[in-house]
């Protein structure tokens, strides 16, 4: 019986030009690979982006494993830097170039050639889920969360998740996310009153104010991590004011706050600080302070357990590292997954990936088959 | 005899566009009227600007009085919102308008006319010196600088001089000004380097490095004025990173520091104080941080004292006010001329200087001229 190749699925992927929101065709060559498995495909566009729900097996079965992950790439960046064609999925010692070769058309590429195999060799009792989104790149306003939804009101379900993204800061094998750090976003601005540098006292300069509100913030200790995770940051992104003339007092400033924040915090309550520092830093400089928040997600934790136990096991006996369980690194889809299913994220080494001369180990993208499958086989054992 | 008409004068002035670095002609208006009562007069012009040098009596006389004065104006503004031409010298209920108006052709037209009337009328025991520059409101390179550049090396010298800057800030003959504050702009780059928001560790955002530095210069009290002088203050006027990435820690960041300083402090403890206070942060958040320092003027102060008591006489016999003698406000060419001889500044109400619908009020053009007759008679009498 023939075994699906995941190299070859990954450069087909990669021939695809689908950065976000296109889909270059991506979506239709993984679904030729399950659908000839025996995958009921369904495709879940919505807002202008395409996702793809296929499940084999019974719906609503107590056994069913899932996958997610996305074929949507970042831009190039700068293309002259690129030694080789980033939809070209050119080989070169031992290396698959291309936007998208480790993040993460590799990962959809292992898990849908696992899958496939898997059900069409051994047929398990139970069922297999892949969600697969051409939106998690972009805004992600109609990825996972679309296909989440989908399911919800279809009456799909999935009784544990993996996330296919790369995971592994350097070497394959070494890292599984079990949970992720949440992100807040504040944009805030400080008014005062215009005037003459020479006659400040006719002036209200916004200034000081915001070098003491990021100060402020910035110095803050807003926690020294919990169990499972580090401690939260908060970064100052920019702090902005445009005023050209050195003899004028400015109106106004404007400054971004990023907040990364673990388990002891929510995104209200981080919300509630902010505006509770504003408030006072206002007050006592006589100025007004404004501020828009966005909470892009919270934080999430999915207790070591079975699932990452089940992770564990099977990246030790293909890879022979134990694999730390992590809960570092930016956000990914599985803050959506969580609120549905225990979720896990396993994939390769990321390191160039967003980079110019994105490439993956050929070696890996095998390797990485072998994991999701050894995963599955042992899931329905 | 005919008497000079400051208000005609000041109407011919303001009907040459003379925006910095252009004359417009204004300085031929002026040359005229002086050389008609037997000043000799000698163009200074430098740097593609005209400067006028105008002097009656004897070249090195001990007893020479001097004023100081400038042509140029500043650009216009909205030119819509002007209600009257700002070059036509319309008069409408009781104001001549016009860019330049009070800042400060008037000026310049009433020492003129008080001068050429005064020299013809009762010719002095001594020397009187006109130093017209239009070269004020620019860079000021080379303009007054030149001009007393000139003089020093031409044996020229004024006993002392009257800056005819516009003075009272609401009422005619309210204020006197016997000193200026300096002024030290400091342009400061924090330098760190960039990351991503999720991954802080490995970057080193200088935006914390930033808003302390800030927080410490503006919070700092610098002094709390001197027998003379307001207490001197720090305005931040910008802070700027011009990073679009809310995700993105930053590589860098500028800001904008404007000092006005009194006689407790000078150019260069001031930046030597910026230096130390910027090194300190920089050794505690591990940031680079550069700074560029330019120094405008010194502070300086003329005492309470014959030149001040002089104009302060004139002043209350023809305003019955008896003028403040004060040091407050930006900085003038009066910064260049305490280098050579005792100086006060003494002139209009400038309300309207710089903005839209700059205008004068007609009778206070021929109050100021009468009070710098009175000046010059009583020097002399
Ligand atoms: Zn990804
Ligand atoms: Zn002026």
């Amino acid at each position: 019986m023939s075994q699906t190749d995941p190299l070859e699925l990954t450069a087909a992927l990669v021939r695809c030009p689908s950065v976000t929101p296109e889909d270059g065709g991506a979506l239709d060559v993984v679904q030729d690979v399950l659908q000839a498995a025996g995958f009921a495909c369904i495709r879940v566009d919505r807002g202008g982006v395409g996702n793809l729900f296929a499940r084999w097996g019974d719906k609503g079965h107590a056994r069913t494993f899932g996958f997610n992950g996305h074929t949507d790439v970042v831009p190039l960046g700068k293309r002259a830097d690129w030694t080789a064609d980033p939809f070209g999925a050119e080989i070169r010692d031992g290396f698959l170039y291309g936007r998208g070769a480790t993040d993460m058309k590799s990962g959809v590429a292992a898990f849908a050639a696992a899958a496939a195999d898997f059900v069409t060799e051994t047929p398990p009792e139970g069922a297999v889920i892949l969600a697969i989104t051409g939106d998690e790149e972009g805004d992600a306003d109609h990825g996972t969360r679309a296909l989440l939804d989908y399911m919800q009101a279809e009456g799909e379900r999935m009784s544990v998740c993996l996330v296919g993204e790369p995971t592994c800061p350097d070497t394959m094998g070494e890292m599984i996310k079990i949970g992720r750090r949440g992100s807040v976003t504040a944009w805030i601005e400080v008014v005062g009153v215009q005037g003459h540098a020479a006659y400040p006292h006719r002036a209200k300069n916004p200034l000081p104010a915001m070098a003491r509100l990021m100060d402020r913030l910035s110095s803050h200790e807003l926690d020294r991590g919990t169990e499972h995770f580090d401690a939260s940051t908060l970064a100052v992104v920019t702090i902005d004011t445009g005023n050209p003339a050195t003899n004028v007092i400015p109106a106004k400033s404007t400054a971004t706050v990023n907040i990364r924040f673990n388990d002891a915090h929510s995104g209200a309550s981080l919300s509630d600080w902010l505006r509770a520092e504003a408030d006072a830093v206002a007050a006592e400089f006589g100025v007004e302070i404004g501020m828009k928040i966005k909470i892009s997600g919270e934080s999430f934790l999915t207790p070591p357990g079975p699932l990452s136990d089940l992770v564990a096991r099977a990246v030790a006996a293909e890879t022979g590292i134990t694999p730390d369980l992590s809960t570092t690194g930016g956000t990914s889809d599985a803050r959506f997954v969580k609120d549905h299913c225990p979720v896990v994220e396993f994939g390769l080494v990321g390191r160039t990936m967003h980079q110019v001369d994105e490439r993956v180990a050929v070696d890996q993208v095998h390797q990485l088959k072998a994991i999701y499958a050894r995963i599955l086989r042992d899931y329905f054992a």
